[in-house]
């Protein structure tokens, strides 16, 4: 099942999406749909209004995540031809709820930055609420997985020892276009899948899901051993090789830049960067 | 004007608190509150039932914050003592309102950490949506003031380069026991005030507000730089010398051990650290 959050002139509405359709499911938005129990039966079941998704505008698919997670370095090839050691444990950082967008919006451009890069990432979403999960809790307690671009200020992230500030500008984060349930997913709870990231047209990303250091059941049961995994909750999972400030030359996105980022089965992203007026 | 979040039987209530007395003011919390306009007016004339805050319970006194930033390193003759330089930025973390207890609940002392730590600390509480704040905003987007203790598992700060998997643990940082606005305090938006943290009752951190490298109205200007501020968002503004961690030999939070907590004119914080069943 394919699930998204549809921005409509009464607000947005969380639809299920079948071929070129999506279909109103009664909550206001994916997010709020997780929380409510049986909400996997209720959105396949589900028969409101229904919209063209070509013509539809959709938010990012969790519109308000209660808490954002990210993973630093986790893709394996990336860490080893770093020449680094894989890590014992996940490096987690944060991001807030107004750090996203979604899949079609512009990705805000801020003049205080000099260095805006990308990090195009597979996001877990939570549809259950879980604590020191095992490992069958964790993959229960995975709603499905969406695409996400951890979009960082470079010159911020790196401006003390804590990466938050360069993480969490506002308006700067899709996540979407869609939440794909693990049963339609080569590899369930550990998709393996192909993920692509390109800017104006050239290819900075390219990877595939199967090369996790810690895969998602992995991050949800270590996560929840902190604190409650809620429904709507996210997790990135951490981007591969090709960020454009390890490049040389070092390439950041410009104003009218067009970032493309494409996970296989879960859809794409076409923000364009955009100083905002 | 004294704010307070009161849990009752039918659920929490905002309240103002008045000597020995508080309130009701018709909003379930002081977050809430915060976010409807005129809630200063609001705040002010509301009566409603009227508790005898002796035997109140309260909860967080901002519940659910959407965002909670915190600030490292950040009392000058701290740093000095310890031979750094003045930093330029402040360092900014995450945590989320998962990790807010009560002043007076039980800090979760979690078996999977050995070395839990006390970090008591001012915490700025936003009352108006602010983005990119001149001066003047910044202080007319202060709520108020509360006491907060930034408990944290230093086990778990330090796997890896990012503190966030140290500093959200579950019902581990109490956020309260008021709210105080800036009008009732000595440096007003810029608070002079003495904070005193003890450990079954030794004095382990002493310090004054006054002595902040960057000040509260500094901080929210700084945030807002990233992100919008809203009502009801948090800044914990850095704990002074005293920690656990930082002592010869080190000292943790053990299960039983009664952490106060207190800031002039803010109230005072008493929780026992516990491990939960």
């Amino acid at each position: 099942m394919k699930l998204a959050t549809l921005r409509t002139p009464a607000g947005t509405r969380a639809a299920r999406v079948d071929g070129s359709t999506a279909t109103e499911i009664g909550s206001p938005d994916v997010g709020t749909l997780l929380a409510e129990p049986g909400w996997r039966d209720r959105a396949a079941a589900a028969g409101g209004p229904v919209h063209d998704l070509g013509s539809a505008e959709l938010a990012p698919v969790v519109p308000r995540p209660g808490k954002i997670f990210c993973v630093g370095l986790n893709y394996r090839s990336h860490i080893l031809e770093m020449g680094r050691e894989l890590p014992e444990h996940p490096t987690l950082f944060a991001k807030f709820a107004d750090a996203l967008v979604g899949p079609a919006d512009p990705v805000a451009l801020d003049p205080a930055s000099a260095a805006v890069d990308w990090e195009a990432e597979l996001a877990v979403v939570i549809g259950a609420p879980v604590r020191r999960a095992s490992e069958a809790e964790a993959q229960a307690a995975i709603a499905g997985f969406a695409v996400l671009n951890d979009v960082t200020m470079r010159d911020w992230q790196y401006r003390g020892v804590q990466w938050l500030q360069g993480k969490t500008f506002e308006a700067t984060t899709p996540l979407g276009p869609y939440l794909v349930t693990p049963d339609e997913l080569p590899g369930g709870t550990r998709p393996e899948l192909d993920l692509h990231c390109a800017v104006d047209g050239d290819t900075v990303q390219s990877a595939n899901t199967a090369d996790l250091v810690f895969d998602p059941v992995a991050l949800v049961a270590y996560v929840s051993r902190i604190v409650t995994l809620r429904p709507g909750d996210v997790i990135a999972t951490g981007t591969p090789g090709g960020v454009g400030h390890a490049r040389d030359p070092k390439r950041y996105l410009t104003d009218g830049a067009v970032l493309t980022t494409e996970i296989q089965g879960l859809g794409a992203q076409r923000n364009t960067a955009t100083i905002p007026v």
